[in-house]
C-alpha cells in the first residue's frame, strides 16, 4: 500500500466544539504533513446507517492508500472492538459496529485488525474519547506505514446491520431512505445495479403516498416540479423533486419506507 | 501563470454527506498534494447571486494561480455550458450561469474556455453530478498547470445576472440585501464605492422602514444597539445594529430592498 | 520554538460566507504551504467565555510551533488591544478580551506582544474585518519564524474573564454550563481536577434541578437514559445522559448553574 499521507475524518462530534480539532492535532503531532480532510462531522449523532452510507460514498473518489478515520461510536466505554480494515487499497479505522456494513456489498476486505495495543494509544487514554486518545493514535499509525500487525490481532469478521440491504420481495424491492441531502432530494438504500438493464418504465416506485410510474436518467429531462425517481451519483436510488425539495413536499426523510416495484407488462 | 496548488470549493452541497469529500477526493487523486480551502458548502440551494457575492467576497485575498471550483449548479443535465476563466491571474471553474457576475464587474476576464472534452472527464460521467465528474477533473487540469486549451474551445462572453448590480436612480441608489452574516448585519448589493467622496451625512440609508441618515466608518463610533449603515469590509454598504442583529431587529434579509439617497442640501 | 507551519482558526464568522476563506487566503499569499486547520468558526456571536472553553480543548493536543488565530472580537474597532502570546510552545494571536482566560488556568505565558506595528498590516486595513487584514497577517509573520517584537511592544499582563472559573464554597463548588456538544452532553466550567482524589460518591452534581449523587468514570457503567456526571475528556465535570441528550431532557445550555457539592460522610 502506498503512503500518500491523505487522512479523511468523518464523526458525529458536530463543528461546534474543540473535538474534532482535538483529533487532528493528535494526527499533525503524530504523523507531521498529513493532508486532513473532513468528510462530514454532522452525522446524526450515534447513527450508524447515515454514517455507513457516507463512507460508501467516498470510497472510489479517493486514493489508494487514504487512511478513513470514523468516529460514531455509540459503544465507548463499552467493550465494543475497534478495527483497521484495509479494503479498495485504503484504511478504514473505526469502532466494529456496522458502519463498514455498506463497503462490504461492494467490496471485500483484504485485512481486518483490532486495534487492542494500549502502547500505541495516547496517553492518559480517556474513558469518554477514544476518537482522540485511540483512533486518532492507530491512524497516524498506518498513515506512517507502520506494519498493521502491531495495532492488534487479525480479525475474520465484522459487525454488519441488516438495514443497509433492501429487501427483495416477489415484487420488486423493499428499502428506506438512509439520506436527504441538501436539496431535499432523498437516497435509499437500493442500488441502483440491483434493478438491472431492465427498461425503464417497468418500475414503480412508491414512497410516502406518491407513485412514480418510471426512473428518470436526468433531472433536465422532466420540467421543474417534477416528483422523479432515478439512479443517483453515488450509486443508490433517489427520489427527487426537479429544481425542488422532495423531502418537504413529500414530508418524508431518514427511515420512510420506499417500494421499487417492477410492473406486469 | 504560476503554479501554487491552492483549490478553493464553493458549493450548495451542504457539509452533512460524502459529497464535497467525493469531489476532494477526485481532486486528489489527479493533482496530488493540493492543498485544499473550503469557502463555503451552504450557499443557498441553487442560489446563484448569493454564490456570486461570495466569490466577489475572496479574489482580492487568494495568491496568484488559485483555482476556484464553484458548485451551484441548477442547471445540471441540461445544456447549460461549463467553463474555466481567467481572471485576477487567478481560475475560476464553474457553471455558466451568472456566478461570475460579481467578479466581472471589477475585474476583467483574460480568457474564457467552455469545459467540453471528454478526455478529461472522470468515467463514467453520471448525469447529476458534475461537480465531481467533469468540473473537479477540469480544476485538477488546471491545477497541473496543463493547457486550457485542452478543455475546449474558447468562449468570448459570460452569463451574467442583473440583480448583481443596484441600479442607479435620481436620488441615488436602489439594491438588495445579498447576504446575512452571522451576526445578523446585511450586506447589499450597493457597492461602497458608488458613493464615491461624498460627505458622510449626505445619505440617508432605507432599509424595510428603517431610516438612517449618515454613513458610519466603524461600529464603534455609535453606542451598542444603534442602527448604522456603513461602507463593510468586502466593499459593500452594510446595515448593522452595533453589537446586535439588525436581520431580526427588522425582519430582513436576502432580497430586502435597499435604498442609499443622496439629501438635498 | 520550531516551526512546522500549522495555523488553526477559531471564530464567529459563521461557515457561510466569504470571511473564513478570506483570512485563509491571505494567510497562504504571506505563508504560502501553511497546513490550515478550522477548529470552529460556529462560536456564538461574540461569545467569549466559549472561545475560551474550546481553545483549552485544543492546546494539549498540537504540536510545538502550532499558530493558533482567534477572531471573536466585540471591541472590533474601539481601543482593545490585539495580542500575540506565547504559551505551552504555541502561539495565539487574538483580541485581548478574555479569550485566553481558560488557558492561562493552567499553563503559564512565555511572553505577551501587543500587535500594534502597521507595517506588517495588510493595506488597506478595513475598519471592521482586523482579523483578515491585522490577526492574520501577524499570525503569518509567527508562521514564518519572524521575531514576535517586530509586532509591537511586550505586554506583562492579559485580560481574564471570571466567568470561566467556577467559586469555591463552604459545601463545594458552584459553576456553570458553558458547553453544549453535538449529542447534548453539558461540559461546565468545574475543572475535575479540584474534586481532586476524594471518592466518586462523596458529591453531589446538582443542575437544573436534577441532582445527581455519584460521578461516573464511564458513561457505560450506568444503563442507557441515566443522568450522570463524569469527568470529561477535555478536564471538565460534565452532565450527561447515557445514550440521551442531556441538554433537552433538562432544558439546560449555556448559562445553567451547576453546584458541585460534597455530602457530609
Amino acid at each position: 500500500m502506498s503512503q500518500p499521507g491523505i487522512l479523511t475524518l468523518t464523526t458525529d462530534f458536530g463543528t461546534d466544539g474543540p473535538y474534532v480539532a482535538a483529533v487532528k492535532g493528535v494526527i499533525l503531532g503524530l504523523a507531521p504533513g498529513t493532508q486532513l480532510i473532513d468528510v462530514t462531522h454532522t452525522v446524526s449523532p450515534q447513527n450508524i446507517l447515515e454514517g455507513a452510507f457516507v463512507l460508501a460514498g467516498i470510497v472510489d473518489a479517493f486514493p489508494k492508500g487514504t487512511v478513513h478515520l470514523v468516529v460514531i461510536d455509540p459503544g465507548v466505554g463499552t467493550d465494543r472492538r475497534l478495527i483497521a480494515v484495509a479494503l479498495a487499497d485504503q484504511w478504514f479505522v473505526l469502532p466494529d459496529n456496522g458502519l463498514i456494513s455498506a463497503l462490504v456489498r461492494t467490496h471485500m476486505p483484504t485485512g481486518i485488525w483490532e486495534i487492542a495495543n494500549p502502547s500505541i494509544y495516547r496517553a492518559p487514554v480517556s474513558s469518554t474519547f477514544h476518537g482522540r486518545d485511540i483512533l486518532a493514535p492507530a491512524a497516524a499509525h498506518l498513515l506512517l506505514g507502520r506494519d498493521p500487525a502491531e495495532l492488534g490481532p487479525v480479525r475474520t469478521k465484522v459487525v454488519t446491520i441488516k438495514s443497509f440491504e433492501a429487501t427483495r420481495d416477489e415484487s420488486g424491492f423493499v428499502g428506506e431512505v438512509v439520506f436527504r441531502d441538501s436539496f431535499g432530494n432523498l437516497i435509499t438504500n437500493i442500488a441502483s445495479e440491483c434493478l438491472g438493464c431492465t427498461a425503464q418504465d417497468a418500475w414503480t416506485i412508491q414512497v410516502a403516498d406518491a407513485e412514480i410510474h418510471r426512473l428518470n436518467q436526468t433531472y433536465g429531462e422532466s420540467p421543474p416540479g417534477t416528483l422523479i425517481a432515478l439512479p443517483g451519483s453515488l450509486g443508490w436510488i433517489e427520489v427527487a423533486i426537479v429544481n425542488g425539495d422532495a423531502a418537504r413536499q413529500l414530508t418524508a426523510g431518514p427511515g420512510t419506507t420506499v417500494w421499487v416495484r417492477k410492473r406486469r407488462g
